[in-house]
């Protein structure tokens, strides 16, 4: 395994963007590639050169303060540490053609275009956190959503997701709840509860869907109130804020969790 | 206005993020970005170094061919246009780190990563057209979702576009549709509909929300009526499917959207 670091002074996302495009022309290297954001200061540098020297590791930087370049590349020749420089010589052509010098402000790209990396980032986690996956990392999440299958879970994750919240969601499935959600700040997870009546519905929508019945206790009325009634003492257990989702809009729902979560 | 053309064996996207993030440290500089995608033959290449010759503009390329890399180099030369390439020195340190050599096939790191970027290019489609907006594109989208205020366009979309399609949604609002609805192909477009007692309950939702009463008609039952009739006449003029969101949950109105139009 070859170890690559991605040194930026910003989130280090178009290097490691480039990285992954020159990675896939290697299509049998195992490589793990690690990112060093927020890089501002000198002894910043120190550390990342040192770690890439203890992984005899290759260095590809995006620093776009010319002072920074300059030690990053002269601390990795002094440990015999290979740095690529991705950024310099592109910013030293732009200088050419545009007449003018860069600000050297790390970070400025992603200022510029906050709202759309911002949710970008919260649809990409959204997805990857629907249903109970990477439950591990549950504190990474603003908002994280628990209750039974088709509560309505992943449609108003997304909604959230879209204006920018990072949503994961846990479902409750019989037995004991997952540990994971009772180690977050209970501020940040919502119960979704909804009639018994129409969540009866949904599953049945469901069956037939996957034209299947599926496990009795499914939409069996009976134990389908019962598993409610376990959604809500999981909620009460918690201390969670509780949102009835039964005939609301997703819309309606997501601002009543907005409110919840006390934003 | 300085040009800066991206030259690239795929689409282009790692270069243009890595120019736009060092164009961000030329704030007040003026540069228009022109992508040649897909270069595949070296009488692309001249087309492409012509276009910047005549344009007086920069090139940033991110070839992964090695033979392809050489004859830009060389005929931007020629024709004294700047190039920088983004692409080569990764690729040679990487060589070195791998101790392999990079297969020079263009596009492998989209081929990796196709669903990923499918899913984000319909997400960011549905945003950018939710609700009537950009409605010039209309020909772009996958599907069209066409439906009188708070029959659940937004939500449905958004699912929809988190399973990898480009969905626009156009709302109806009193009087004429928009004639861009009758020049797609009608079977890209679907017509939602809900009971009205629905929908009512919706728009009081809205207005519970908002913490206004809007226009007299928009929660009046007997206009609200009119409404979806009015709706119904239009899809019944265009020739759309119609699909009725009442008491579904999302995942059920998205898969009969996706049976409407054939897939």
């Amino acid at each position: 395994m070859t170890a690559v670091f991605v040194v930026s002074g910003g989130t280090g996302f178009s290097g490691e963007q480039l990285l992954r495009t020159a990675l896939a022309q290697f299509p049998a290297a195992e490589v793990a590639i690690t990112v060093i954001a927020g890089i501002r200061r000198p002894e910043q540098l120190e550390n990342a050169v040192a770690q890439a020297a203890a992984a005899n590791g290759l260095i590809v930087h995006t620093l776009v303060d010319a002072q920074l370049r300059l030690t990053l590349d002269r601390l990795a020749r002094n440990r015999g540490v290979l740095a690529v420089d991705l950024m310099g010589p592109l910013l030293a052509q732009l200088q050419v053609v545009l007449g003018r010098e860069p600000v050297g402000r790390p970070g400025l790209y992603r200022e510029q275009n906050r709202e759309a990396f911002e949710r970008t980032e919260a649809i990409e986690f959204t997805l990857a956190h629907d249903d109970g996956r990477h439950i591990e990392n549950l504190r990474q999440a603003d908002i994280v959503l628990v209750g039974v299958s088709r509560v309505g879970k992943t449609p108003i994750s997304l909604y959230l997701a879209s204006l920018g919240w990072k949503v994961a969601n846990v479902p409750l499935v019989g037995g004991t709840p997952p540990p994971e959600l009772f180690q977050i700040h209970r501020r940040r997870v919502v119960g979704l509860t909804i009639e018994p009546e129409q969540l009866l519905v949904h599953r049945r929508w469901r069956e037939r869907r996957l034209k299947v019945s599926l496990s009795g206790s499914y939409s069996n009325p009976v134990k389908l109130r019962e598993e409610l009634e376990a959604a809500r003492r999981v909620f009460l257990q918690g201390g969670f804020a509780v949102v009835d989702i039964t005939n609301k809009p997703v819309e309606v729902s997501a601002r009543e969790i907005l409110e919840a979560v006390g934003r």
